[in-house]
């Protein structure tokens, strides 16, 4: 599976929703995400672009976890790479397992998610603890598939919600730790 | 957890069911389980005495799927060993997570497994695709508990089934492979 995702900063959550409304997303749910990044014992992610993780998803119904694994970013503009999810019973377990192979904990990125959805896009008011107001658009699309036209339709969802600006490929952790390295 | 197990070639698998009727193990349910092993990037795990897995269990109820760590066994008489488990929703996501981090896939081990419990063991009779009849009984004790009182028992266990030699600390996988480089 190829994730197609753009994330920009935005000014403030509240105009954001009255622009979503606008052009008619609807809000699906609210999920509290803590996620667990681990660094690889033979390369640094942070330099090959990689990441794995484990997220813990709270909504108000269920708690699952899942473990992720994303491939370096294929595009230039965008955050489009390579992700694999698959869910999983039991985190502790799979952090247990990571860290027998080596694998090592690295940040932690905590958040609260507001999910709407637009057509075939899953939009994202990402309240990450720490940074500014973001938001993604995202998309899914088979390997193979002609993912630079799906990039154009997402920055022409961003222009409809008046968000020219403020796009941003670094992902949360690193911001996170470009944060904590600047204090 | 830490996973005490011994394990011991069996003639057949006909005479070993009467001797354990006549101890009293119940015959729980049988599973087919079909295990494909990873070898790490930075290590032969067969030199470091390690194992990374993902078994597929079916039985006529259901088809389940786990991970599975195992540390270096921590005896020299018996299988003991760290052992982590956990279930997953998707094996060929998991397997295709493995290998975007550069685990490479090497054998797979087919077998066929009745399980018997008794008292506090797991007595497992298993035929597995090119090897001869082997049998295990196994427990699992937390970490920092004494194991070797419970090999002591595994082995009492073993003589009131009439078993008294054909021990074998080597994993299935490693007796395939063997097998495999003799022919």
């Amino acid at each position: 599976m190829i994730e197609v995702e753009v994330k920009a900063k935005i000014d403030d959550f509240n105009s954001i929703k009255k622009d979503l409304y606008n052009i008619g997303a609807l809000e699906s749910h609210t999920e509290h995400q803590e996620d667990i990044y681990f660094n690889s014992p033979i390369k640094d992610f942070a330099e090959t672009d990689e990441a794995l993780r484990i997220r813990k998803v709270r909504t108000k119904d269920s708690i699952e976890t899942f473990i992720t694994y994303k491939g370096p970013k294929i595009d230039d503009k965008s955050k489009t790479r390579k992700e694999v999810e698959v869910k999983i019973e039991d985190p502790e377990k799979v952090a247990d397992i990571f860290e027998s192979l080596e694998f090592v904990k690295a940040s932690k990125v905590i958040k609260k998610r507001i999910i709407y959805k637009f057509e075939q896009y899953i939009i994202s008011l990402d309240d990450v603890i720490g940074l500014e107001p973001y938001m993604e658009i995202e998309t899914d699309i088979e390997e193979g598939n002609d993912y630079k036209a799906e990039i154009d339709k997402i920055f022409e969802l961003f222009k409809k919600l008046n968000i020219t600006e403020g796009f941003e490929r670094t992902s949360y952790l690193e911001l996170l730790d470009i944060k904590r390295e600047k204090n």
